[in-house]
């Protein structure tokens, strides 16, 4: 069996383009005389469309766009992702579907079985669970046809399982001779380790090869990797999409192929890439061919500029300096520096006459009451105002610098600096954030040294320094790792720490500042628990008071 | 059988206070000589606490407070809503569940058998479905215990079913002699009366009563608004809880009442009366004495004004005038008329310094490029500052004041007026913000009339009315009605607009402004569909390009 795996890049809910895209490599395979060709989860709907699916004109147009697939085929068999109804009338009647089609006709489908309903995933409000898996033979082989979650349930791999069937089995059960899965999995560091290490035992397991087709691109916040990967009856992945970008991969059964052991770069080159190819996207499918972004000359600032340059070039990428009196000397020239190793434009405008003039206006209303967090907010808003304003005039997309360090305590201002379309960095501790910039710098120094060795200062009052309010970066970012991503107790927590009066302070400080995330700009998701939709809290609760 | 429906308002998470509550009302029936107790869903734990129930400090607490409520029991049984755990190790392992407890300890568990999982509802994200439906005989009766979405199956009813089991129904056909539903149900206009029809059709067809407890209270974005029920076995409504207030009611199944045809007010009654006890209750879980407004004269704010009077009292509720050079002279009068009306306070702060200083800063900048939205934005956002900075100096929550229709369409400023801690109004379309502001007047004149006829504008330029950008709010409000609540399609609201190019232009404008959207304060939802967790649409999407 010879078959294609096209590693597409969709966009949600465009039909005509990713049903062009689909027919065009169609055909690109049909000349390397292939068996079939395979196409991603949902790929002629983009993943994921949301509520778009509840229009009935959406479905009708995927229901079109489909038919007009299946007529363009001939001998060579096509295998891509679609919604599909059903007409029982309990549950929503709409299925995630892989659509087999060959001379000129749909063949057969394939409901996904397993829904995924957690972190991220909201399929359970979309799409109702199949029914039965079939295998279907064609040219020899009996396919078993499986979609991205329903691979994810193997009894060998997993200690936990989410559900009480496991469909892939029940294929191997009847007979299939040979595996596809066509899938859509949002990327998080070590996640496609774990898939290969998933995958590969079962292929082993089961003495069956694999051929899993992923999808490649950014949605808002979710980015998608790519990386299909193929592997043979022994456990082997012989065949590797590529990373963060578009791929067209030929897996032969009767071709013999050298095994490929590894997947995954380095934490820090991952990171970077999969940020800088995030940003990228959100650029191109939303048009903005420009990015905004404040310099305060701390470090978060810097390496946002820094994956924005490695995104759009340095032509298109525009800072602001907005010093205050509060500002270090540093500010600016650390700033400047920066600005002229990336070679970007930039702008100075002092928020001090602004300031001075809004505190005069306020000084009836304030009543000579002390100066304090107020006044602090003041300074982060007006820079807001700045970058908005010039966002707003010259159509830049202003983006949004903070880490995720910050963006769990709170320690950000709602309109101030948390102002921007999209949040770069805020899936990225701010330790983390440490190791890229100096991974940057390894060859030589982009991101200036004197950036990197500040002390971390949000420069809003006279002396101030984020450990005044919170504690070491080192210590605060391993209590909210153990917190959130590897969602331990506080009990636990305590314990490793040692500090449990530390702990409560900081997990109160995550808990009481929902009221801001829930303002926040999407964030880009790097990590296996970002902010956003992953992470449901309620801001009025009293757990934990 | 003598049964007491206790309808409490919880906090979530708080299991100390409503443990203690359970308690409390527990004890206050036994001394009325009730056979059982009942209490709404998860009344121990809130409804929902959303991802606090994958915290195993947080189950173990649950399950403290279970065995805590179970050891007070005596002869008199209790039935509450909790979270329990199984460990098939499949799934989730977390159940919403019944728990009846009498004689110290916990006697039968009736977990939830249909898991909505639509809207705003994410709980298959959380609970396991119930393996079986059991009936619990007690003292003669054969109770048939089910939670809230376990009632909404009935085949007779719904045309279109959203699960293919229907636990009530086994209960019935297992022998039940008395139904009992527990529940937490989050309100929207109309809704009450749909439950009204419901349960009577079910109560009557089937020849059983029912006691039917709900909860009250709101969390965040979410009103609940009591208003439990009980049924004689004809399908009469013969008691009725209060209405967004605690309540407790007796229901024998003994004593004769006469049937209760009324359940809900008229539109202007029961949306204001939920938009007061949504916003009374958000300040009160949060601890807010005091909020804070901007009037800008137009009519929105005026409502949330009184609004925010009705649920605070006047002395908690402080407003400021911010007016400009575009701000007509109604702007400050009509306001200062409603502050008397309403015996508020206020300050009156022009925003024309700060802008001009602003402009001044940014004019090297914006090189002598024409005027535009930018400028008018950036007088939102000075506003915007000025409310934090008094939000921030004297902790009042700032409320938002944009209507539905506006942030559909996207005639807001993020950061600007969009800025606040709750948007009071953001689920009432703009011709229902004008309904309830005759209705508030109905008897004198509360609203000044002025605000009342004078045509809309966001006075950022010198003329602008909203009818310069967007259709008459009549056609508006109808195209959006019919897309949003109703889940037309475009082609019916362009039949029935008469209009395609108007129904384009309005839809394209609510696709656009999804980024808007998403950081939007949340909403006290009224209607069958809000915009914020029940509304889930892609930022970056090609769909009707």
């Amino acid at each position: 069996m010879k078959i294609a795996l096209c590693q597409i890049n969709t966009i949600i809910g465009d039909l005509e383009f990713n049903k062009n895209k689909i027919i065009a490599c169609y055909h690109k395979s049909v000349n390397d005389n292939v068996d079939i060709v395979i196409f991603p989860e949902l790929s002629l709907v983009g993943y994921t469309p949301q509520d778009l699916v509840e229009k009935k004109e959406f479905r009708e147009a995927v229901n079109n766009a489909v038919y007009e697939i299946s007529q363009i085929t001939g001998d060579t068999a096509i295998i891509f992702g679609a919604i599909t109804e059903d007409d029982d009338l309990i549950g929503t009647d709409i299925h995630n579907s892989a659509i087999l089609c060959f001379d000129g006709k749909v063949q057969f489908i394939q409901h996904k079985t397993l829904i995924p309903n957690y972190d991220i995933f909201d399929e359970m409000r979309y799409f109702d669970s199949a029914k039965e898996t079939k295998i279907f033979e064609f040219k020899g082989e009996k396919l078993g046809i499986s979609i991205c979650e329903d691979i994810w349930n193997d009894e060998d791999y997993w200690r936990k399982r989410r559900y009480n069937i496991d469909p892939v089995k029940n294929l191997i059960d009847k007979g299939a001779t040979f595996l596809i899965n066509i899938s859509a999995s949002p990327y998080a560091y070590k996640k496609r380790e774990d898939r290969h290490k998933m995958l590969s035992m079962l292929t082993m397991h089961d003495k069956i090869p694999l051929a899993y087709v992923c999808t490649v691109g950014a949605h808002t916040d979710l980015i998608y990797d790519g990386a299909s990967m193929c592997f043979d009856n022994k456990g082997n992945l012989v065949r590797l999409g590529k990373i963060f970008e578009e791929d067209y991969i030929i897996f032969d059964t009767k071709s013999s192929y050298s095994p490929i052991t590894k997947t995954e770069g380095t934490f820090e080159e991952e990171v970077l890439n999969s940020l800088i190819f995030g940003l990228k996207e959100y650029c191109q499918k939303l048009n903005f061919k420009n990015v905004l972004i404040g310099l305060s000359g701390g470090i978060d600032s810097a390496l946002v500029t820094y994956i924005a340059v490695k995104a759009l070039g340095k032509e298109n990428v525009h800072s602001v300096l907005m010093p205050s009196i509060y500002s270090s000397e540093g500010s600016i020239s650390d700033s400047m520096k920066l600005i002229s190793n990336l070679g970007i434009s930039s702008d100075n405008i002092s928020i001090q006459p602004v300031v001075n003039e809004i505190l005069n206006m306020l000084s009836p209303a304030f009543q000579n009451l002390p100066q304090g967090v107020t006044e602090e907010n003041i300074q982060a808003r007006v820079r807001g105002i700045y970058l908005m304003a010039i966002s707003n005039k010259f159509n830049y997309l202003l983006l949004t610098t903070g880490n995720k360090s910050e963006m769990a305590v709170g320690y950000c201002t709602l309109y101030g600096d948390m102002s921007g379309g999209l949040a770069v960095i805020a899936d990225v501790y701010k330790t983390d954030v440490y190791r890229l910039a100096n991974y940057i710098n390894k060859d030589s120094e982009i991101i200036p040294k004197e950036i990197i060795i500040k002390a971390p200062s949000a420069e809003l009052r006279a002396g101030q320094k984020d450990q005044d309010s919170l504690p070491e970066y080192e210590i605060l970012d391993k209590i909210l790792r153990m917190y959130l991503e590897e969602n331990k107790e506080i009990s636990e927590i305590s314990k490793s720490i040692n500090n449990e009066k530390m702990v409560n302070f900081v997990l109160h400080l995550v808990d009481q500042n929902e009221f801001k995330r829930r303002q926040a700009a999407p964030a880009l998701r790097v990590s296996t628990k970002a902010f956003g939709y992953g992470r449901r809290y309620p801001i009025v609760q009293g757990w934990r008071k």
